[in-house]
């Protein structure tokens, strides 16, 4: 089988044995933004058109692949969801004869407030991280981090933060990124801002709270990202870790794994480190109990 | 008298009769930023050389003229201060002989977490706002809105927000900008912004909501302006208006003290509107008990 993570700037497309361990896979940036609407088919041939040659019938899309900007788009699902609503909601979209292309459903929840709440990919790197687990907390970092809450084996609900986009902009866009120099650093700088993140008063008054640390020489420009960034992640830790902590499933890769890990260490949780190809191992649990055509 | 408040963008000039009622007013583009260093003395003559031709001989300046951007670093006086404590910290910056000309300290405070807070300015407006009156809670909104507390005469703390800023460069730089068109305005999108501010979840997620709300096609590209500003509005006021209310004395002009009053009163709390020349009544009540040379 074929499982591709197609995302809105790249694609991750694994080749998988039947017992759904990788075989072999691959990366482009051939995400949905770079694929001219129509054109999915052949950038699906251009992707793994080696793979489907050498025999492969069977592929399955997860992420913004089935969204309105995608190759179609897919209904959510609503939560709570297990991989039999997943297996439920897939759609076959056109290709060539004699292979099957299915497309996984995003998920959409609502919060207490009843404001919506949508994810496409990453309901299946979630279950492919919990690999047959049927509780947990994961979290995956990001440009909008979301926080995953898993019951009896379903996504029961989850919550996005525009984390990694506001320290963008903040760091970019305000006076703030005029006193700070390289990238977030996990160490005492990050650490003071997750503490700060604990305080009365609110993350816009935190935030300013950092230029006046850097005016009276307390926040050094080497340091002042890694506050920033700690502030940040901190403030998403404390809104989502529940109150005596527990243990979180991260998902994802690169520095921010090892940031958000050391912002929930500080509020009492912990956190595993995840699985780089948890998205194969969830298009292996769904493409398995599946009738292919 | 002539009373100067002298910004990072612009400076607002005042001649005053000796009752401290303003004769007439002038505003430039020329702000600190503008005014080269070691130029302050010319750039005072060519903003009202021709009041001083015609008699004053004495001007006070309060804002970031005093700070190391501007004619002369003044030392911040600490909180609590009253209009006493800016006396004592008044310095003299030479010009022309017969004319005096000094510069009004800023503020420092410091927040229940020891972090410091700052302002160069603002103070003055405090003070003309108040009138003589000796308590109050006065907001000034703005890229940098200021919450100020005042107790038997003396400014005893005030809070920081990044709350324009915030809005700016979310608004610009990340993907909630792309669902928006025009201005923030007062009425139903910004009030729900400004409802949603007191939900559970905290801001960054509150954020995100903004995104997922405008995906399910509940707010319109005309209405996210102004929700996202109820939004960071309505979060500056949930941390700064006390639980019950109370009157809030609104310094400033344009359209953000309509927002801030709106959205202090869905809190249950009261605005009163600002004066716009706070400035020139906060420097002539300084400069009324001052032995000028």
């Amino acid at each position: 089988m074929i499982a591709i993570d197609w995302g809105t700037s790249s694609a991750r497309a694994y080749r998988l044995d039947p017992a759904g361990a990788i075989r072999e896979s691959r990366e482009t940036g051939s995400g949905i933004l770079h694929v001219p609407p129509m054109t999915f088919a052949a950038a699906l041939r251009a992707l793994v058109g080696d793979w489907i040659d050498a025999g492969e019938r069977r592929v399955l899309l997860s992420g913004m692949v089935g969204s309105r900007q995608g190759w179609r788009e897919v209904a959510y699902r609503p939560c709570p969801a297990g991989i039999d609503d997943l297996r439920a909601g897939l759609e076959t979209v056109p290709f060539e004869p004699g292979v099957t292309v299915r497309i996984v459903p995003g998920l959409s929840a609502a919060d207490e407030a009843g404001i919506p709440e949508v994810m496409r990919g990453e309901e299946v790197q979630v279950f492919g991280a919990l690999a047959g687990r049927r509780e947990g907390l994961l979290c995956l970092p990001g440009s909008h981090s979301k926080w995953v809450r898993v019951r009896d084996g379903r996504i029961c609900g989850f919550t996005t933060g525009l984390t990694g986009e506001a320290y963008a902009a903040l760091r970019g866009h305000t006076i703030l990124g005029r006193m700070m120099e390289g990238e977030p650093v996990p160490g005492e700088a990050f650490d003071a801002g997750v503490r700060r993140a604990q305080d009365a008063g609110g993350l816009l008054h935190h935030l300013f709270g950092t230029r006046a640390l850097g005016l009276f020489g307390r926040l050094s420009p080497a340091e002042g990202a890694s506050y920033l960034s700690g502030l940040l992640i901190g403030h998403d830790v404390r809104e989502n870790l529940p109150p005596g902590g527990g243990t979180v499933d991260l998902i994802g890769a690169g520095p921010l794994m090892t940031l958000y890990a050391r912002a929930i260490a500080a509020r009492g949780g912990a956190a595993r480190s995840g699985d780089a190809d948890a998205a194969a191992r969830g298009l292996a649990l769904i493409g398995e109990g599946l009738a292919w055509a």
